[in-house]
C-alpha cells in the first residue's frame, strides 16, 4: 500500500433551478466529500432555470441551457442536482467524455445497496409520475416500492416546515409500501437526511452525496 | 466551497480466494483510489479460502470465514472483492452497520451509468450461470445483455496470456449481444481493463475499482 | 344503426424538424386518413427544429419551442411526428387537455396488436439507445425484440435510396431477433412502408399513421 | 392537403353474449364513431353465447361460433365486444387477414396514453383473475395498478342500478392502487364511462369504443 | 418412518387430440409412474378432437368437449396431455376442486430446477407464437429462452423420422440461445427424450411425465 | 396400462437446522407420500446446524456440511427442508447428478398452478427480504403478492400457540395483498397447513411436501 498525490480535478455540481435557498443546501449535503488535496467541488445554480422542476416542461426546459453551459465549462466532471435528472444523456454528449453524473440515477443505485425496496419521497403527483416513468426506464421496477409526495415546492423543501411531512411521506413508505430504504426525492431536501433517518430507523439516501461520491471515484479513477 | 480534514478511516478489501496473484492484481487496481489523508485502503486475502472461486461451493465455503473476520476485524468499511460477492448478506449483518460494498453489485451499478445494455465478462460456463441467478436476484435482467466465459480460473485472469481471450469475449458482448459496456467478471481481471476498453472501443468496468469508491464515499458521508 | 353529421375538428401534425421532405412524406403518409367532412389533417415542421433528430440534444431542444407552439395553436388535438417522441409528457401540459398523440407510443402500440415481439428500424446507434430506453419507459420490453439501425439521416430516409438499407434491416429483425412485426422508426420512412412489408411478408407500421388514427378516435369520442 | 371518397367498408361489433342490454348498450358507445360517408360499423351479439361471459368455459365456449361467423361474415373488419378477448388469436386465423380487434386489447392500450397506471373495473373475482393472466400474456404488468371486481353480472352493468359501484370501485383504484387511469372491465359498462370519469376526476377508457376507433383506423390505412 | 396403504384413486390423461400414435406415446411415457398399489394412471384420447392441435382454433375447440368430459368422469385427477394446455383454466372449474395438471405448465416448471433458462422444441411457427404468450402469461419470462420449431405434425413426432430434428433444434437452443434445458413442446415428442438428452448433453423434460407425477403427488396429499 | 414392479430408493429429507421439533413435523408432513413398495423417505437433521436458520449467516453457515453430508450419504435423491433452499445449487453440484430438491423452490413452483398470485408466511422481516430475493432470483415476482412475517422462531412454528397468527398472517396476504395461494415459509410450519387452508378458503402450501412429492417422480422417472 502506498498513497498517492492528489490527482487535480474539479466537479461541477449544478443545481438546474435558480433556487438560492435550494443550492446553498446541496452545498451543505457535499461538504463532507471535499477533501484537502482531493477535487474542487463547485456547486452553482442555472440562473437561467425555474425556480423549481415541478412541471414536465420545467424539466425540459433546462436541458439546452445546462448542455451550453457544460459545453464551454472547464470542469473535469459534472453533477445535476435536480432529481428529474434533466437532459442527462443530452449534457452526456455535450461533455465530450468527462463524467456527468444524474443524482436520480445515483440516488437510486445506492440505495438498492442498502434495502431491498426503495421508495422515493417526492414533491408533488407529478413528480410521482415523472419518477415511476424513469425507473421503468432505467429497468429499476423490480426492486421500487413506490413514490409519496408531500406537496411542496422545491424551494419549500429547503426549509424547516416541511420536515414533518418528510418523515410522514417516509413513514407511509416504509410502513404501506414495504421500502427498506427510502430516497429523498429532490436535491432541496438535503439538510433533513439525518432526521428522517433517525425517524423511520432506515437507511435514507441523500442522492446529490451520492452522486458526487460517483464523480470523485470517476475522477480518481479516469487515469487508470 | 471549503475544505475539510481527511476523515480517519481504513477499508479493507477481502480478496475470498487465497491466490497471492490475484490479490495483487487487486491491489494494484485500487491504487488510484488511495489519497494523502484519505482513509487507508487495504488488500488481503482469505487464507484459508480455495485457489480461487469456481463452484458454488467455493463461492459458499467462504461466508463463514469471511463473517468472523469481518467480525473481529477493525475496519471502518469492507469490500469483497470477489465476482460472486459470496456472503454479502451474510457479511453486513457481521459488520454490525458498517458498509460492506460487494464487487458484482458495484460493477454492475457502475455499467448502468455508462451503457444501456451491460455485459459480464466471465471465469467459465458456472460463472455465467452464477451471474445469471445474480443479475435476476438485484432486480437487473432489463439492461442485462448476457454474460460470456472465457475458460480460465482466477489466478489465471491475472496473467497476461489471458488478454486475447478476455477481448473476444468483450467483442463478442458488444457485437452479437448488444452490450454498450463490459464488466469484467473476476477481481483477476483487474490489470486488464484498460486494454480491453481499447480494444473494444466501449467502457469497461473494474468492479473493485467502484466497490472502493462506494466504500470511500459511504465513510466521507457517514458522519453527514 | 344511424349516421350523425361530422364533428368539426382539426388535428395538427407536428413534425419538430425542419425538414421539408420529411414533411412531405408525412403528409402523403396520412392522406389516406383525410374524409369528407371529417376533422382537418395539417401537417407543419417546427421551423426552428434541427433538420433530423439525431442526438438526444436534438430531442429535447425541440421541446420547448413545440409547448409553446401547441399552447396557442388552436388545433382540436396534436401528433408529434418525430420517433423520439420529443417532450410527449410536456407538451400534454401545453395543451390543457386537447390529446396529444406520439408517433413512437402509437406505433409501438399497434404493433403489439400485429405480432407477439416488435422490431424497430431506426436510423442510427444513438437512436437504438434511445429507443431502448423508451420502451422500457413505456413498460413493453416484454415484446420488444430489438431496434436495428441503417446509418442514415432522417432527410435520407424520406427518399428511394435508403429502401434497400430498410428492408435489410426489417429481414435482421425477423430473421434474427424474431420479430413479428416491424415498426418503422422514423417518421421520414412512411413512404417505405408497403415495400418493406411486401419484401418481408411481415406486418410494417408506419406509425404516423397510427398516432393520427387516435387522433380521429379521441375527437370523435371526445363528446361521449 | 385534401379530403378523399370515403372508403367502402364495413365493421361488425360481435358482441360474444347473448344479452339484448349489452348489445345495445355498446350499439350506443359506438354511435360517435358513426360517419355519414365512412365504414358500417354493425353490432350485433351471439345468438347461441351464454347471456355473459361469467366463467372461463363461457369465455372459451364462443371461440368456434365466432371463428365460424366471422369465417363466413363478409364485413371488412371485426371488434371482439367482451372484455375476455375471447379467441382473439382464433378468430383472427378465421378472419383471412381481414382486421379483428379485442376490446380488452385496444382498452388497455389506449389506457397506457392517458395515465401511467392503469386499473379495471372488473365484474367478478373470476374476472380479475383473467385479467391478471390476460395483462401478463400482454406484457403490460409494469404498468397495471390491479383489477377490482363489482360483483355484478354483464347484464346488470348496462343498468342504472350499478353505477354507485362501478364509481367506488373506480376510486378504491385511484386512491389505494394508484391507478391514473381505469379502464371500464366489461362491454355493458359503456353507458357509465363519463360518469365514472367525472366521480373520479380521472380519465376513464370505454373499450369498445377504442377497439372501433382502431378497427376504422385499419380499414382507411389497409389501401396505403 | 412407516409406510401406509395405497390411496384409492385414479388420474385420467387426456390427450386432446384424436391421434392413436400420440396417445400411445404418452402411454409409453408414463409408464414408470405406474405402482403397485398406486393410482391407475389412465390414458385416453379426445375422440372429438382434431387430429393435432396445430391452430389457435383447434386448441380453443377442444376446451368444452374436456370441459364436459371431465364434469362427468369419475376420476380422481386430470392431466391434460397437449403442449398448449387448452382449456386449463376452464377444466379446472369443471373438475370441481379435483386437481388438474396441464403439461406445459408442468413441464416448465420442472425445467426451472434443472437449469437457468429453459428452450422449448416446438411443432411450428405457431406454436412458437402460442408458447411466448404462454411463457408470458405463466410469468416465466425471465427464465425463458425461446423455441424452435421443427415443422412437424404433432402426429409425425411420434415416429422416428422426427428424431434428427428434435435434436437439432434442441442443440439450436443450447449453443445460440443459452438454453440450460430443453422441454419437450408436443405430448408427441415423448419417446425421443432420452435420445435427444443424450445427444445434448443436457436435461430434457418430457412434460407428461412431470404433470402426472405432480398429480399422484396432489392424490396422495389430498387427505392431509 | 400395467402396472410395474416399485422403483428401489431412498430419499433423503435434510433439515438444516438441529431441532427435533421441526424435524418431527417434516416427518409427520411427508407420511402420506411413504407407499409400500416406494421409495423410502428418510427424514434427519443437521446435527451441527443451528437451532433454527434466522439469520443469513445461519443460512450460508450449513452450505458446506450439507455438500459434504449429501457427497458421502447414499441415498438416491435429497430434499433440503428450510424455506431458503440454503446451498441449493452447492449442494446440486456435491449430489454428482442425483435430484436434489429445495422445499422453497418447489413450494413456489406448486403455488402457481394454484392461484394467480402466491403470497408467503415469512417468520421474520429477515426472512421476508431474503424471500423478496429469491422469488426474484427464481424469476417468479410477477407472481408475487408478497410475504408476510409472524416474528417466530422455526422451533416455535411447529407448536400449537403459532397458529392464530399463522392464519392472521395468511389473511392479510389474502385480503390485503390479493394473493389466491399461501405458502407456508418455513418447514416447521407444516402441521397447520389445513387449519390455515380451512381458516382463509384458499389453497395452502405446505412446501416439503411437494419437494418430496418431486423426488418420488424424479426417482421413478430417472430410468425412462
Amino acid at each position: 500500500m502506498s498513497a498517492r498525490a492528489a490527482s487535480p480535478g474539479r466537479i461541477l455540481v449544478l443545481n438546474p433551478n435558480s433556487s438560492e435557498a435550494v443550492t446553498a443546501a446541496i452545498d451543505a449535503a457535499v461538504e463532507p466529500l471535499r477533501q484537502p488535496g482531493g477535487p474542487a467541488i463547485a456547486v452553482d445554480r442555472l440562473r437561467s432555470g425555474p425556480p423549481g422542476i415541478a412541471t414536465q416542461r420545467d424539466a425540459d426546459s433546462v436541458v439546452v441551457p445546462l448542455c451550453d453551459l457544460v459545453a464551454r465549462d472547464p470542469s473535469d466532471a459534472f453533477v445535476l442536482a435536480c432529481f428529474s435528472d434533466p437532459g442527462l444523456h443530452a449534457v452526456r454528449e455535450a461533455a465530450g467524455g468527462r463524467p456527468v453524473m444524474g443524482i436520480a440515477e445515483w440516488g437510486l443505485l445506492r440505495a438498492l445497496t442498502l434495502g431491498d425496496q426503495f421508495g422515493i419521497v417526492a414533491l408533488s403527483p407529478a413528480s410521482v409520475q415523472r419518477q415511476a416513468r424513469y425507473v421503468r426506464q432505467m429497468g429499476l421496477g423490480a426492486r421500487y416500492a413506490g413514490s409519496w409526495p408531500i406537496a411542496a415546492t422545491a424551494e419549500e423543501t429547503a426549509g424547516e416546515a416541511v420536515r414533518d411531512r418528510l418523515i410522514a411521506a417516509a413513514r407511509h413508505l416504509v410502513a404501506d409500501r414495504g421500502a427498506g430504504v427510502v430516497v429523498l426525492g429532490c436535491a432541496g431536501m438535503a439538510g433533513h437526511r439525518r432526521a428522517v433517518a433517525d425517524a423511520i430507523g432506515r437507511p435514507v439516501v441523500e442522492p446529490t452525496q451520492w452522486a458526487v461520491a460517483a464523480a470523485l471515484g470517476a475522477l480518481r479513477l479516469a487515469a487508470s
